[in-house]
């Protein structure tokens, strides 16, 4: 695909062409973001109580965005990352099906959050899941520096300005955990 | 990609390969157009019940067709904007994840509108959502002309002709929200 | 994309360059052929139970095999018919998302035939849904050769044998509609 | 796509075009992993009971972890397999499209384990739901090895330890369906 291509040796578990690999992830977060909003169902009430039903629906509404933005912010990580590699490795491989797993537990985290935001263990349910994938999309940014994994003809700058910015959501969002111990509000609007 | 890549910096945000961005784009529409159709529910019916049952479905088919055919214009207008850029920037990446936001409360919107099309909420509601998906489609295209990111050999003909089509779907639904107030089935057939 | 795709005049709403339309479809597709499983759910019984009610899940399976077998020789039409390309048109993308509007009608048809396969509607509403994604099939094939699509290295005989081939599917479907109205399982199984 | 495409005879059901196989069959097992995810719901209790509720939850991410890792491992075997083909044919289309009619009930085995753990029969039918998956995905390997399918510049070494490997999954879990008629945990946990 790129033209250093060939400097990244064809195994059996790893390879230049990383576009099966950055597809497959493509589709898994865009379900999980679009099934975010598929729990949010019209109210089946009667014409007069449609318009407050509809305002009961508030923190359906705020999780979902909250959630869709986030995992957004994560797949703009991803495609960052895999825009910078000359190839996969077996390990990357595993450490994104890792990052998948837990951004298919988006939906379970935000109906937490959705129904369980008045309680200190709904919202570090939410917290830690979204610092769980956070994690994981830090690790991936680590092992692909540790393994050589970026193209030869990357800027140095970017590189670094990429590994600063990395940890920044899951660190607000694990930080956020003690903080819900003692006020959920206050930790989901930190 | 094109014979014009190479004219299109690379950044950390922003650079000539659009691709992921486009299939990304693609799997939230196609999930979000094929789950129209999940919320129709063959009826749980004796047999001499079944043709009144389906008739009585008539709202929901509807609502199914219109949101189809109308998230159909929007994926089309998607598909001929990124095929006329020779890049993408962060700024684009934001605005698209903020279409796909709206792009995955359509089904939300279309349940609205096969619940509730006898109420002037309902229907504006739907009309608010259609609006903003086209909104956002129509800042897209004014973005990608203020920055430059359209591919040099476009022929500004068309160009032109683009940039006035973009908003008619948009201003359609978005005039309707008045009639809806004033009568609900004449904004649906607007 | 191929050696012949220059040949084929780049406009707004034309070009030779279909991946995106062949991905946009696929991904339809999947969703579409993999949600017709999800509604087959574990049931829900005391263990002593639980042999019983699977067995009694047979017209599911039933129509998830048929449905899932019927919409893969489709996705096969398809991915045929477009390797042999060498453009699209605005014309043929419309007729592609006509062909994708029934195609996620099928959950619905399915569903319709394992609840209601022994009915004459329920049969004829399954048969009419797979019959209108096989007669919008046909008429892509159609449109192409009429509209000059076909790559200029097609082997004639290829394309003389394949469409003869397209109607068949859609052709069995909708000649086991009146067969329907005599037998519901004879049109099943015909 | 690669430098011995041309080796590969271009007909109307065989070619060496594999992308879109490829990103079909992605496109499948992503929305068939991330929809494993789906059915475990937030619970709807007062707070008291939510810790207790969560708790309750373990067999569901128990299925659906044990899932999620076993789909993940023959979707990075698909992988392996597609990047050393030279070619698709009719016979391993069709055998593809078996390998994701199995793939998408996986949801159904999942659930089946989630809910009856504690019967022979809800771990057989996982066990073998798990193990038709694997015997597809060995029977493919095998197919594309009878065909000649396998790209000239695979190292026979790298060929010879992916043949040995690809049957050892299916045959953990239908050497797990007798101990299961025994003892369904420790068919289980085997």
């Amino acid at each position: 695909m790129t033209e250093n291509s060939s400097s990244f040796k064809r195994g059996l578990d790893s390879g230049p062409d990383t576009e099966r690999t950055m597809f497959f992830s493509d589709a898994v977060f865009a379900i999980a973001m679009t099934l975010l909003a598929v729990d949010i169902k019209a109210p089946d009430v009667p014409p007069d109580q449609l318009g407050q039903a509809i305002l009961e629906q508030r923190p359906e509404f705020f999780a979902y965005a909250l959630s869709f933005a986030v995992a957004g912010a994560y797949w703009l990580s991803h495609h960052r990352l895999f825009r910078l590699l000359k190839g996969f490795t077996g390990g990357l491989q595993r450490l994104n099906l890792l990052l998948l797993f837990f951004v298919a537990l988006l939906a379970y985290a935000t109906d937490m959050l959705a129904l369980h935001d008045d309680t200190s263990l709904g919202v570090v349910i939410y917290a830690a899941a979204l610092g769980l994938i956070g994690s994981v999309n830090t690790l991936m940014w680590s092992y692909c520096r540790r393994h050589g994994l970026f193209r030869d003809d990357v800027n140095p700058g970017l590189l670094q300005y990429a590994r600063v910015r990395a940890p920044i959501t899951p660190a607000v969002f694990i930080l956020s955990i003690p903080i819900a111990f003692v006020s959920p509000s206050a930790a989901e609007y930190s």
